[in-house]
Order: C-alpha cells, then sequence, then structure tokens
C-alpha cells in the first residue's frame, strides 16, 4: 500500500495489509535471531532461542500458505513496529555489560517481539473469521499458539533461572 | 542511558532503564490517543479511548511514584519500540478511505499498543519482585491489570461491533 493513497476501503484489504505486515516482520524476525542465540550464555534461554528460530522458519512458511489460499503472492510490506522493537533490543544489548544481565535483557527483548506477534496474529484471525476465512484463520491461529507458548517458555527461564542469577 | 557504553551492569540499572523507557512510552501514549478519539466513529470504542486516555494519565502518575520510591527524579529514555509501534498507527490511518474500516484499524493500533505495555509491565513486575522491591511492584502490577483489561475490551468491541459492521 502506498502513503497517504486511502487504498484501504475494506476488511479485507486491511486484511492483506495486515498480512504483508506480518510477513514482513516474521523475516526481520528471523534475521535477528541468530545475534541474540549468539549472545545467549544460558543454556535454556539459548536453547529456546534454537527452537523458536526453527518455529519462525514454519510460521513463515504458514504465512505464504494463507497468501496461496488468497490466490496472491507472498509479499512483505515495511512494518515500523517490528524495526522499532528489533531496534530497541538491539540499542539495549549494546548497553548490557554484564553476562548474566544480558540474558535477562535478552528475554525481555524476545517477549516484546512475541507480544507484537500475539497482537498481530489475534487481529488476523479475527479479521479472517469475519471474513469466513476459516481456513486462512486456522494456519492463523496455529502462529499464535507458538507464538503465545514462546512467550510463557521465556517468563519460565527468566522466573526459574536467568533473573534469580543477575540479582 | 548512552549508547554503547555498557552502563547496563546489574539487575537494579535494567531495571531504572525499563522504567525511564516506559515512561517516555506512557508520555508518547498519552499524546497518541487524542488523535485516536478524534478518528474513532464508533461510539463503543470512541467511549473506550476516552476513559484509557484517563488510565493512562493515572498510571503515568503511579509510574512517577515508583520513581519516587527509588529516590530517583521520574525520565523518560526516548523508546523506538513505541516510536515505531505509533508511527505504524499513524500510517495505517492515513492509508485508510473507510470510516468502519477505520474503527477496525484504530482497534488493531490500540491493541498494538497495549500488547507492548503488557509486555513492559510483566517484565517490570518481575524485577521489581526479584529486587525485592514489592512496593513498586505492587504499583507495576496496577497498570499491568489496567492494561490487560483495556485489551480485552478492545476485543470484545471489535468483536461484538466494530469488525462486523466493516465486514
Amino acid at each position: 500500500m502506498g502513503f497517504f493513497t486511502k487504498d484501504i476501503k475494506s476488511l479485507n484489504d486491511l486484511f492483506m495489509h495486515g498480512l504483508q505486515d506480518l510477513y514482513y516482520a516474521e523475516n526481520q524476525i528471523m534475521k535477528s535471531l541468530p545475534a541474540m542465540i549468539e549472545k545467549a550464555t544460558n543454556e535454556q534461554l539459548r536453547a529456546g532461542f534454537e527452537k523458536h528460530l526453527a518455529e519462525t522458519e514454519g510460521q513463515v512458511h504458514r504465512l505464504r500458505q494463507v497468501f496461496e489460499l488468497l490466490d496472491t503472492e507472498p509479499k512483505g510490506d515495511k512494518c515500523p513496529a517490528i524495526e522499532g522493537i528489533l531496534k530497541e533490543g538491539r540499542d539495549l544489548m549494546s548497553e548490557i555489560g554484564d553476562e548474566d544481565v544480558m540474558n535477562v535483557g535478552l528475554v525481555a527483548a524476545a517477549q516484546a517481539v512475541e507480544h507484537y506477534e500475539i497482537t498481530r496474529y489475534g487481529t488476523l484471525v479475527a479479521w479472517a473469521t469475519q471474513l469466513g476465512r476459516s481456513d486462512c484463520a486456522s494456519l492463523l491461529h496455529k502462529n499464535l499458539d507458538e507464538e503465545k507458548a514462546a512467550d510463557q517458555k521465556l517468563t519460565a527461564i527468566a522466573e526459574k533461572s536467568v533473573n534469580r542469577k543477575a540479582a
């Protein structure tokens, strides 16, 4: 969609815009995870990030399936929100001068990403359902469930291990 | 904190950084809500935004109380994540050319903001608790609960009214 063109005139247009936004976001997240894996010195956290990288690849694949169901080519739309969230994470990493505190910061940065995805997938599932596209909603719901599980896993790692070690 | 200065060396430093980040974010959100209220033509949504503006003022006040408990001056730290999330919302608004679709887009934009706050308050509550500052954790938890309730209210407005009208 172009800027200030008022191109979005229907819920379907909005849904397509949201899909493209999230497709861009997932691809950016996939690119940013290797640096987070490298910085994580906590074993559980590192393993969690590695698992989530594989999961993210699967999520991108599901988004491609949604585009296919809608007879359109997968296309990303630059998403200032994920750019900002990832930049904030990178800035924070560059300011941390302690290994244990780094693990805590990595959890916080990753959970901000998860919550962005949770809100966007939640919205897209609702829109797809409203539009009568339960086939798309079902695929998007799988991604939503994975993001929620990843967020809960991060909370558990933080509470049981990472936060305690840094305190 | 300065860039690349490795100033964050303890969980306490990280907590202060997070507080400043969220203080900045809440103030930006407060500035952005009037434009969203103006664009909302759905009565329930408009009323919800108005209520949330008042709530946000209360949340900023609680953050100031947390700074006070920590014997520091309230100070914001520029937060690229909220800048990106709010920019994405403004961009989307500028692309929507239909009143009913605008209400749907406003809900999505507001829920992205709520989820950012939910993740950050959740993190700050955990850190305050780990640091033995239950006084700060308790105030932050009130803000967290309000953000979660606001998010649920938006989901209800979307499902019962806004999404249906745009479909």
